[in-house]
């Protein structure tokens, strides 16, 4: 601690002068003993003094017996996937008792660069929680991309030393780790003194060896517990991930009570947690409930989502009730159903009903669709093959399948039965590149509907069955700077705009999901199949990495076991 | 990982190409997971590859079931105070599997600084086994203490980025801390990105919340479960200490057996242990047996001498078997007994039988004993009150009462019936300071005692019954230039010269060894107490942190919960 600090609290903290905040009568959850002390907690300036019955405050509080812990950590998560505001969905998940969220700003990266991270870090810097950062470690995400920006070591450079940035984001790109890319070891060599975090839904025994011994120091993409426990096995911290898309938390927290192994290299996180999910279940709360429900010690959970997060990034500030420590504490009625009480950040309770102030946004991110006016004939899409690959939409997935046709041959394919055009627009330097290729199992009839949010690079993504709609709903996005369209026979039906970044909206949750709750209706009735998120779904059919087919900017792109590349 | 390592090991990690060595059929302790996993270990350029059944290598060793753990810790010990050379030491305690040793130079910087721990640097350079330093926090120990050398922030900056500087060594000045006293918090500063250890024998409730506060990560001075869990509660992380002197397993883990708690923030170490007792017993490798005997789980005890250490220490590449990890590895035949098979160091077998390389000592680290030639005249002590203060020495103790005598008023007090003189003369800067006092309990007659082994300042302390004879002890150890002596009857009966920093021998412990056991015996013939080791006991008679009397050069120095101050 800093001289000057001690000296301000080391008053307090002997008792010689009273605290400013004093939490009486409470059930205090030690993480370091895994034992519940019945004590008073001190607190000054926004630090915990100490844990004693004799402490006394200028202002008490009685906590009747109700349970504290330290604030909750959220090891990996996302801000800019879930469209709201960064300061929005932040304060929304603190209310619920997360103090501490660890974000990879990768898709603000892939738009706009170190301007991305720093916005992520600006409109959080008042919020009622620690938000930290991990630097994006694979931007583009593959060489194929058109994305907006490069961020490599060099412009990861600026970044090292500050506080808040905690180490390399998700590495997602692990053939370069275990082919050993220089490029991929110039990054690691920056953040050696730090955290890396990993991404390896599924590498076999000996390549994740490699991989852990490269340098990646954690995993959130673990969904079995077997793959868990090769992991752990290796000394990869496991994040284990229950948010809006991905369900881990069951099979994982399960094979832990069966086999009763060790629980210090585990942690919670949500990864991608929408607004509405978090207002019904909470957010880092809600694993630590789900785990208990599963037969988890409490006490294990609690640790999951406090100190075992805090001692994997280094914050030795946060996660434990300590002198020292910062005074961020949830409170709670019971160790089994974990309903919230109260939040406290810095030793200030945390408002539900306080207006979000999100700050406004530089002017230059929100101008990042950068492309010419199109027409229809942009969209054409010649059949000269007697083969032509559709990629088939799956309900309820996201990878797609190679389906072979035999389309007549024509200048311009039209869709037809069912088959609809889907187009990658790149949006970030005006290249002009449009890919164009014929999709089955979406649904819609009469019309076209178009995103910016589309995975990794964010181009502008477009599905529809005319020419014309099409044009239409890219044109209305390069209009509002990136959003959500739908187009209507001929016409835009609606619009949400995401000006930040084309990824965030900068109005408020509610208003953004009643426009959001209309437009998907809208899509349904023009036929798009219920088994789909009409806008989600749509995001990931430019993503490179999953397979088996996707449209990029630069044309249909097929991953495979054997290979990925081109289909000319 | 650096690129080009990677580069080298990346093809055996993966399979490619055999390891350099495998140990087959082997139970592997995870410290990650509390498991045993029945598999072979590949490693490579001393780190380890991976744990697959799957690998093969130039040369397999096939362990037959045996348990193969990751080398242990010793989170805390000092190299000077076994009298033998720190190569010797090291060497000896890492054939029985204590492979990473995290030492405090206290006793060569008192004497030497700078050079003292650059010294035990580089004697250990080579030794078989990582040899860290933490920075002597307390020298001088106190501001009435006359030492060799003054070590503050400003000499500690040198030192900073260097690999093998873990932190700050043990934090004894707890007033300084409490007190919130700025040359210590300038010492805090510098540290505060890597490990603070703590010394707090009996700090109660807030103090030692204080204490934490401050900065103080750990302790090893916990000699109670009671006082061991309000520290880890408090965050501070516990070294259970079991040494030559202190035996602090029994009570802590007994403690931690009993009630359950969580064992993370547990550590082991030995703070002291001598050659003869580490050869009985063995070193680190006694704490987790007599643990397990105690009832502890195998596993935690394990990854309290394992993982524990190495994460509270920051030691990425240590304390676990995982891809990447240095191989440093200890094989033993249960779980019980834990006797020792063999011992890798960076993948290398430690040949027990090996000859131990002792490097050459810098010739200044050999002349640290700088007085004058003294005579018998010097350890004059005038009675001049008619109250005189006598250093009560008590059987196996190293407190001392303040004994309440009323000698005849005389120019020169006559040791008589038990009543001995007692000094000690300052050694490092030719000051000529001598403090005598009277003492009693030792029992020597006929002769004197003289060590330059003295805490913390390593000043020469001398005992006897005649004056003639002290002198002659203390103008042996100047000529010797620091060691012990034996003076009888007004002739040297033998020394034992310890001329690195006066502190330790340039010879074998078994030379050293045979000796001392005679100049002990004939200690005991002339009378001294079988109470006391005759030279440890002595070490701690300057030493102004103990209660109740002590000498030093400046005169006779009491301690006492009222206060402290030199007795006129």
């Amino acid at each position: 601690m800093k001289y000057e600090t001690y000296k301000k609290l080391a008053g307090a903290t002997l008792g010689k002068v009273k605290a400013d905040l004093v939490f009486k009568n409470c059930k205090v959850v030690d993480v370091f003993t895994g034992e519940i002390v019945e004590s008073a907690i001190a607190v000054k300036d926004g630090i915990i003094l100490g844990v004693s019955k004799s402490y006394r405050g200028k202002k008490e509080i009685d906590l009747k017996g109700a349970y504290i812990a330290p604030g909750f950590i959220d090891a990996h998560l996302h801000l800019e996937s879930t469209m709201v505001a960064p300061a929005e969905l932040v304060a929304t998940a603190a209310a619920s008792g997360t103090t501490t969220f660890i974000v990879d700003p990768h898709e603000a990266c892939n738009v706009s660069g170190a301007d991305g991270i720093n916005y992520i870090l600006n409109q959080t810097e008042k919020s009622p929680a620690n938000v930290f950062v991990m630097l994006p470690s694979c931007v583009p995400a593959t060489n194929i991309d058109d994305n907006g920006c490069m961020f490599a070591a060099n412009d990861m450079y600026p970044f090292i030393g500050n506080p808040r940035i905690l180490g390399l984001g998700e590495v997602m790109d692990d053939d370069a780790v275990i082919n050993g890319d220089p490029r991929m070891f110039a990054k690691f060599a920056l953040f050696d003194h730090l955290v890396i975090d990993g991404h390896a839904p599924f590498l076999p025994n000996r390549m994740l060896s490699a991989y852990k011994m490269a340098g990646v120091d954690t995993d959130h993409e673990a969904s079995s517990f077997e793959y868990a426990l090769e992991e752990v096995r290796r000394g990869i911290h496991v994040h284990i991930r229950e948010g809006s898309a991905a369900h881990n938390v069951d099979d994982i927290v399960s094979g832990i009570v069966r086999t009763g192994i060790d629980t210090e290299h585990f942690s919670f996180c949500t990864d991608d947690k929408h607004i509405e999910d978090i207002l019904r279940d909470g957010h880092i709360v809600y694993n630590i409930r789900r785990s208990v429900e599963l037969g988890l010690d409490p006490f294990k959970a609690i640790k999951m989502a406090t100190i075992n997060s805090a001692k994997c990034y280094g914050l030795k500030h946060l996660g434990a009730i300590s002198p020292g420590y910062q005074a961020d504490l949830v409170i709670f009625d019971n160790m089994k159903d974990f309903n919230i009480i109260d939040v406290y950040f810095k030793g200030k309770r945390i408002d539900r009903n306080a207006e979000i102030k999100v700050r406004k946004c530089p002017s230059s991110l929100k101008h990042t669709v950068n492309i010419g006016k199109v027409g229809p004939e942009d969209f054409a899409l010649p059949i000269r093959s007697s083969v032509t690959h559709v990629i088939g939409m799956e309900p309820k997935q996201i990878v797609t399948n190679d389906i072979i046709e035999h389309f007549h041959k024509t200048d311009n394919f039209v869709p037809h039965d069912g088959y609809l055009k889907i187009a990658a627009v790149e949006r970030h330097k005006n290249s002009g590149k449009i890919g164009v290729a014929v999709t089955k199992g979406y649904g819609i009839r009469g019309g076209a509907i178009a995103s910016s949010v589309s995975h990794d690079s964010h181009n502008i993504i477009v599905i529809g069955d005319n020419d014309e709609d099409i044009a239409i709903a890219v044109n209305e996005i390069a209009r509002v700077q990136g959003g959500y369209t739908v187009v209507e026979n001929g016409k835009v039906f609606e619009t949400l705009p995401l000006p930040i970044m084309g990824l965030m909206t900068d109005v408020h949750f509610k208003e953004v999901n009643e426009k959001l709750k209309v437009m998907k209706d809208k899509a349904y009735e023009m036929g798009v199949s219920d088994h789909f998120d009409p806008f989600i779904t749509l995001s990931f059919m430019a993503l490179t990495v999953i397979p088996e087919l996707r449209v990029t900017p630069r044309g249909l792109y097929r991953i495979s076991h054997s290979g990925a590349g081109f289909i000319k």
